[in-house]
C-alpha cells in the first residue's frame, strides 16, 4: 500500500492510470468470479497480435485500383476478403443486394457571361503517385443521386449552404430563386446543399472545396504536402439521407432479388435539382465573375479574390445525365458462434468500397478490422470462445449512401431486433487521438477500454488519458477545464450520421459505437483520387501503428461485449446523458426565446437601423411573436425515472457480482434478453415527424444537418422550427419511451437480482 | 405633460432623445443663470454655418499635391491656412521647429535564395485618379526613423511582430536571431515591430499589408473599391514613441533656433535595425519561398498561399540609405482671446502634413477644424465673446512622429501648465459612427453634446444615440447588452498614442479629448498615395457630412469649453473609469496568476505532451514561480478617496447652480484655476518606468503596444512584464497621485462652495 501511496503522491492525481486502478481491474465490470482474469489472459494475447505490416501490405492490395460499388476491383477485393476470412477459421459468406447507384454519363459546366470558362473537372494525376494515373477506371467527379439536369441561370455564392446562410440572404435581400448557387463544402452533409437551395428556389447547385477549408490555408497541399490540390475534388454522395439510408428505391426493406422497387421518380432521397461538385481551381473563375454585395467575413474563403454574393453578373450553364442502372454491393459476412449465448450478437463492421482508391477512407478503417478478424481467429485456434456470436462484416456501397450496411440491417430486422447485443462500427482510420461516439450506456465501457491501450505515440500514456488531456488542452476557459476535470469519464459524442452505424442505431435500435483515430494527420483527399496508398504512407499513418490501436481497441471492445457474463452495459451513463440532453433543450428554447425578443428589441429601438450602412442594402426581418416558454415537466419525471432504474440496476449489477460466482453462466440468458430490449425501447413504430425510417427518439441525424446528430431529435427539430405545438406534443412521446426504457431498465435489474440468487 | 407620456410609451424607453430631456437641457452643466439660453443660442447659430461645400473645396485644394513635412507644398499650404485664420479675424501666427526628419536616398529589397527576385517598392499610379500620377513629388514608400543598414540573412515571418507571436515562435523553437524577419501590418503601432524585432536578435524587419487586413479579403480593391491593391504600401513611422515622440535630437524641449541637440547617434527613439514597408505585390514571392513550420491558423493571411514560418531557405538583402536632415515644421497657431478668464485656454488641433495626398489623413479632419475656426469667426463678428480663451492649432509634422504638436507642447509647457484647460483633437475623418476616446472627466461633456448633433446618414438619430445604438448591435452577449443598457452615459476609449494629443495629455497632464466619425466605410488606402480626392470622394464621406457633423460636435465642445461659467468635468465619470481601471488591474493580476498555475499544470500533468503533434516540433515552456497576488489596497483606498472627491464636488456644482446666478463671472476664477491643476496631479515628475517623458500615471501608450493605450500604465505594464515588486511599488506611487488628485478635486469643491455663496 506504501508503494501505491507514493507513487499517487508523485505522479499527479489526474487521469494517470495508477497502479491502484491496474490492480482493481482485475475486476472486469460483467464478468464475475474468475472469468475477469481468464478474460484478461485472452485480450492479452490478442491485442499482441495485430501486426501492422499485414495493414500496410493488407493497404496496398486494397486500395491498388479504384474500388467503387460496381468496379470490378471492388468484387475482387469483397472475394479476397471473404478468402481470408474463411482462412483464419469464420463462417463466412457474401450477401449481395442490387441497388441504385447512379453514375455520369455527362457533366458540363461553363461560365457563359460576363466571359467564358469551361470548368475542367478532371483531377490531374501526380508525378511519383502511380494509382493518381489510373485515369481509365477512377469514377469521374460527381454527387451522386444529383438528378439529370440541363440548367443555365444567374449564380449565387451562397457559403455553406446552411440555413443560417439563407438568413443572411434574406438580410441582404438576395433571393436564389431561379438561381444556381455556389456553395463550400462543409458545415453539413453535402446533401443539405442542394435541398435548402431547392427548397428556395434555385434551379442548380454547385459545391467546391475552399481552399481555406482542406487546401493551401491548411498547409501544403499535395505531393509537396497533404492538403487538396487546385484541382482535387470532392466527390459524394448527394442522397437525401435525412428521410432514409441506403438504396433509394426499396426504403424499409433489404434489397435483395423480390424486393418491392419503387420507380424511380417516386424515390424519396433523390435531389430535386442537378448538382456537381468542383475544385477551386476551377471555381475560381465562377467566384471572381460574382458581383453583388461583398460576401460577409464569414463566408470568405482563401482564393485571392473578394468574394461576393451575386446574383450575377456570372450566368452558369450546367448539365447533366447519369447512367441510373441498379449495382451490386457486396457484403461479405463472418461469424465466430458464441458458447454459452450464440442468440446474443455482437456486431463489428467496417465498409471496403471506396470512392476511388481510398486508402484512408475506408481502407484504414477495413485493414484494421481485417487484423481483428485474423486475430480473433488465432487465439479462437488457441481454445478461446466467445460467450455470444461475433458477427464481422465488411460493408459494401457505404460511400453513396450507407447502401450495404442499411440492405443488411433491413433484410435481417427481425433477427436484429431480437439478437443484438451492440454494433460496433470504424470507418476513416487517421493519426492522433481516439475519437469514440455512440450509445451512452456504453460510455463506461469505452472509458474503461481506452485506459487499457497505449497510445502508439506517446510513450507511458493510454488513448484514453491522451484522449483526456487533449480535451483539457483544448477547453476554452477555466471553467470547462473545471468540469472537465470533474467528470469520472470523457463524454463520448453522440452519433449522426455518415457511416454504416446508422440503420443500426437509427432504425434498428441497437446500442452503438463508433470509433476512429484522427484530428492530428490532417489533410485534403478526403474522396479524391490522391486518397491513395501513397498519400497515406507519406502524410497519415504510414507505419500503421494507429491501425494497430484501433485494432486492439476495438477487439477488445468486441471481446469485453462477447464474453461477459452480462454485457457492461451502464445506464448511470445513458441517464446521465438524457439529462444533459433535456437541459440543451431547456436551454435552447430559454435561448430561441430571448433571441426572439431581441431581435424585436433591435426592429424597434431603432438598433438595426443604427448600425447598418445606408450605402447598402439590408431588408429588416419582421418582428416575430413570441411564445411561452415549453413545458419540459413530462422530461424531468421521466429523467427522473431512467436516473432512479439506472441506479437500480447499477446497484443490482455491483452488488450481484461476488454472489454471481458460482451460478452458471446460462442463468445470465434472461438479463441479456432485456438488456437487448433496453435499447430497442428508444425507438418508436411511427419514428420521427415527417421521416419515419428515424425510429430512435435519442438520436438522429439533423434534418437539416445531415451528419450533425440531433439528440432528442423530434422535439429539439420542432424547437429549431418554432413549431412550438409540435414541440409539445413530442414532449410527451418522447417522455413517454423514455419512461418504458427506465421500466425495462428495472426489469433487466429484477432478472440480474434473480440471476444471482 | 400627457403628450410626453404618450411619446414615451411610443417610442421605446431606451436611448430615444425624449422630449423631457430636451426640456431639461435649458440647464447647461457649468452654465448658471440666463448664460445657458445665450450659449444655446450662438451654438444653434454657430452648427448652421460648417458648409459641406467649402470642405470639399478646401480638401481638393490642401490634397492637391504630395504635401509631407519639409514639401514645398506643405508649406504652401501651411501660408495658405494662416490666411485663412487671418482672414477669419483670428490672431494667427506660424511657429516653426526645426527637426530630424529622414528621408530615402537608396531603398533596395531582394529575394537572394532559393529564387531571385527584386521588390519594386513603388506604387503605380491609377487610371482616373489624377494626383495618383505625382510621381515625382511623393515620398518613396519607406519608414521613417528606420537606421541605415545593408543586412543579408535568412527571412522569418513573425506574423503581427507583437510579443504573443515571439512566444508562439518559442515553443516553435524558432530563434530570429540573425535573421531577417517579416511582420505583417497590424495589432500594434507599426515601430514595437522592428524594435521587438531587434531585442529578439534580428538584424533587419520588413514590414507588408497583409490582403486579409486591408485588401482584397475585406472587399473590391481601389480603384474599383476602397480597399488596398495590389502595390499599395503602408508608409509611416518607425520612431520608438513609446520612449518619447517628437523631434528625437530635442527631447523634452521645443526644437526652436536655440535649442540644445543631440548627437544622431544619442537619440533614443531612432530604430536599432534597418526596417521597410512593402505591398502585398512585393511579399508574396518572399513569404512563398519560406519553409520551415506552417504557420499557425490565426497568423495565416490571405495571400494564396501556404503560410510559413520559416526560418529560409528565403534568404534576403536589404539594404537602405537615408538623408538625415533637419526639416522644418510649421504649426498655424490661432487665437480668439477669452473675455473673461483670458489665462484659461481652451486648446483644438488637428494636423495637416500628410504621407502623400493625405486626402482622409489629415485633410478631412483639417477642412473640419478649418470650417470650425471660420464658423467661430463669423458668429464672433456677430458678438459672441468666449469667456476662455480658444486656441486652434493646425499642426505640421505629425505623421513623422507627432513633431508639430509635441515641440510646441514643449517650447510652452510653464504656460500651458497653468492656462490649459483642455485639448481637443482630431485626425481622420470618415463616415460611420462617433468616436471619442479621452480624459474620463470629460465623458459627461462629449455625452451630452453627442445626443444633440444629428447624425447626418439617419434621420432622427443623434450621432450619440447610434453610437449606443451600435454598441448594443455589436455586443457580444446578453450580460454585455444588459450593462450597456444600464449606462448613463456611453464609455469613452482611453486615450493611447497615435495622435498629437499625446503631448498634451501623457506628458503636459491637460484634459483630452480625440473625436472622429468612421467605422462604416472601410478602405485600404492609409499611408499610400491612394489617400487622395480621387478616392476619398468614391469611397468615404464625399459630401462632406461627417465634416459637417465633426465641425458639430467639435465647434460645440469647443465653446461649451470656453463659454461656460465653470468648465463642465465631471469628476464622478474620472472616479467611475479609475474604478474600472484599478478592477481590471486585480482581474490581470488574477489571470496572470491562473495562467501561470495553468502552464505548470500543463507541463507537470502531460497536457502538453498528449496535445502536441511528435512529428512537429514543440518546445516545452519552463515552469513558473507563481506569485502572491498583489496587495490593491493601497488603490482602492485611493479610488475611495477619489469617488468621495468628486462626489462632493459634484453636489457643490449641482446645488451651487441656483445660487450661483446673480455672482459675476470673476469670481469662478479660482475654481478654474483649481480644476486646470486637478489634471496635472496626475503626472509625476519622474514619469513612468524607464520612460520619464510620460509623466501621466492614469493614461499611456504601451511600451510593446505603442499605439494601445494602458491605463495606470505603470502598474499594469509590471505585471504584464511579470516585475511583481516593481507592480507593488508603482501601486504606492499611483495611490499617492490619486490620493492628491482626490484633495484638489475637494479643494476645487471649497473653492466653487466658496463662489456661490
Amino acid at each position: 500500500m506504501r508503494r501505491v501511496a507514493l507513487l499517487m503522491a508523485l505522479i499527479c492525481c489526474f487521469p494517470l492510470l495508477t497502479i491502484g486502478q491496474q490492480e482493481e481491474q482485475a475486476k472486469l465490470a460483467g464478468f464475475f468470479g474468475n472469468s475477469a482474469a481468464s478474460e484478461q489472459d485472452w485480450e492479452q494475447k490478442f491485442r499482441a497480435i495485430p501486426s501492422p505490416q499485414n495493414m500496410i501490405a493488407d493497404m496496398k492490395l486494397l486500395a491498388a485500383r479504384p474500388h467503387h460499388v460496381g468496379s470490378p476491383y471492388d468484387k475482387q477485393n469483397s472475394e479476397w476478403i471473404l478468402a481470408q476470412y474463411k482462412k483464419w477459421g469464420w463462417d463466412a459468406h457474401i450477401e449481395t443486394f442490387n441497388v441504385l447507384f447512379p453514375t455520369p454519363k455527362f457533366r458540363l459546366l461553363e461560365l457563359i457571361s460576363p466571359t467564358h470558362f469551361v470548368a475542367k473537372l478532371q483531377e490531374p494525376p501526380v508525378p511519383g503517385d502511380p494509382t493518381s494515373y489510373q485515369q481509365k477506371e477512377q469514377l469521374p467527379t460527381y454527387n451522386a443521386y444529383s438528378p439529370d439536369g440541363d440548367v443555365t441561370a444567374p449564380l449565387v455564392y451562397v457559403n455553406y449552404g446552411v440555413p443560417d446562410d439563407y438568413d443572411t440572404l434574406a438580410r441582404l435581400g438576395i433571393s436564389v430563386k431561379g438561381a444556381i448557387v455556389i456553395a463550400r463544402y462543409g458545415h453539413s452533409w453535402r446533401g443539405i446543399k442542394p435541398k435548402l437551395a431547392h427548397e428556395h428556389g434555385a434551379i442548380g447547385c454547385i459545391i467546391y472545396s475552399d481552399p481555406r477549408d482542406d487546401g493551401y490555408y491548411q498547409g501544403d497541399v499535395y505531393p509537396k504536402g497533404p492538403w487538396r490540390p487546385s484541382e482535387g475534388v470532392q466527390r459524394g454522395s448527394v442522397m437525401k439521407m435525412e428521410i432514409y439510408p441506403g438504396d433509394p428505391l426499396t426504403p424499409g426493406v433489404g434489397a435483395d432479388a423480390h424486393a418491392k422497387r419503387l420507380a424511380l421518380k417516386d424515390a424519396k432521397t433523390i435531389e430535386d435539382i442537378p448538382v456537381l461538385p468542383i475544385s477551386y481551381g476551377d471555381a475560381l473563375p465562377l467566384l471572381k465573375a460574382l458581383g453583388g454585395p461583398v460576401a460577409p467575413p464569414d463566408w470568405r474563403g482563401a482564393l485571392p479574390i473578394t468574394y461576393h454574393v451575386g446574383p450575377g453578373p456570372a450566368k452558369v450553364h450546367l448539365k447533366l445525365q447519369f447512367n441510373w442502372d441498379l449495382k451490386p454491393v457486396h457484403d461479405v459476412i463472418a461469424k465466430l458462434a458464441g458458447s454459452t449465448y450464440p442468440d446474443e450478437w455482437v456486431i463489428r463492421g467496417n465498409h471496403y468500397d471506396g470512392w476511388v482508391n481510398g486508402a484512408q477512407d475506408p481502407i484504414a478503417g477495413q485493414v484494421a478490422l481485417l487484423e481483428e478478424a485474423r486475430s480473433l481467429g488465432e487465439i479462437y485456434q488457441q481454445g478461446w470462445r466467445p460467450k455470444r456470436t461475433i458477427i464481422y462484416c465488411s460493408w459494401d456501397g457505404e460511400e453513396p449512401g450507407l447502401l450495404g450496411s442499411t440492405e443488411w440491417v433491413e433484410e435481417h430486422g427481425d433477427e436484429l431486433a431480437t439478437h443484438a447485443v451492440a454494433y460496433i462500427n470504424s470507418d476513416v482510420n487517421s493519426r492522433g487521438y481516439l475519437e469514440a461516439e455512440g450509445s451512452h450506456s456504453l460510455e463506461s465501457l469505452i472509458n474503461t477500454i481506452a485506459d487499457e491501450i497505449p497510445d502508439p505515440e506517446k510513450e507511458g500514456m493510454s488513448v484514453g488519458q491522451r484522449h483526456r488531456l487533449a480535451e483539457l488542452a483544448h477547453a476554452q476557459n477555466p471553467e470547462e477545464r473545471k468540469k472537465l476535470e470533474s467528470e469520472k469519464n470523457f463524454i463520448i459524442g453522440d452519433l449522426g450520421s455518415g457511416s454504416d452505424y446508422s440503420a443500426f442505431i437509427d432504425h434498428a435500435g441497437i446500442a452503438s459505437i463508433n470509433y476512429g483515430f484522427g484530428g492530428e494527420a490532417g489533410g485534403g483527399i478526403y474522396h479524391s483520387v490522391y486518397d491513395d496508398y501513397y498519400w497515406f504512407s507519406h502524410f497519415d499513418d504510414g507505419p500503421e501503428v494507429y491501425g494497430r490501436a484501433l485494432a486492439q481497441v476495438v477487439g477488445t471492445t468486441m471481446m469485453r461485449l462477447a464474453d461477459s457474463d452480462v454485457p457492461p452495459l451502464d445506464f448511470t451513463g445513458l441517464s446521465d446523458a438524457v439529462g444533459r440532453f433535456v437541459d440543451e433543450l431547456k436551454k435552447l428554447d430559454k435561448t430561441e426565446i430571448a433571441q426572439m425578443e431581441w431581435q424585436n428589441k433591435e426592429i424597434q429601438d431603432g438598433i438595426f437601423t443604427a448600425s447598418t450602412d445606408p450605402t447598402k442594402k439590408f431588408v429588416l426581418p419582421a418582428t416575430e411573436d413570441v411564445p411561452q416558454p415549453l413545458d419540459f415537466s413530462p422530461l424531468d419525471s421521466a429523467v427522473k425515472s431512467l436516473k432512479q432504474s439506472a441506479q437500480s440496476y447499477q446497484s443490482a449489477f455491483d452488488k450481484g457480482a461476488p454472489g454471481l460466482v458460482s451460478v452458471p453462466g446460462a442463468s445470465f440468458e434472461v438479463v441479456g434478453e432485456d438488456l437487448i430490449k433496453t435499447e430497442r425501447d428508444l425507438l418508436t413504430q411511427e419514428g420521427l415527424p415527417g421521416r419515419p425510417w428515424y425510429k430512435n427518439q435519442l438520436y438522429a441525424p439533423g434534418i437539416y444537418t445531415g451528419y450533425g446528430v440531433k439528440t432528442i431529435p423530434a422535439v429539439r427539430e420542432a424547437i429549431e422550427q418554432k413549431n412550438w405545438s409540435q414541440a409539445t406534443e413530442e414532449i410527451g412521446i418522447v417522455a413517454g419511451v423514455l419512461q418504458k426504457e427506465a421500466d425495462s431498465i428495472n426489469a433487466a435489474a429484477s432478472a440480474l437480482q434473480s440471476a444471482g440468487q
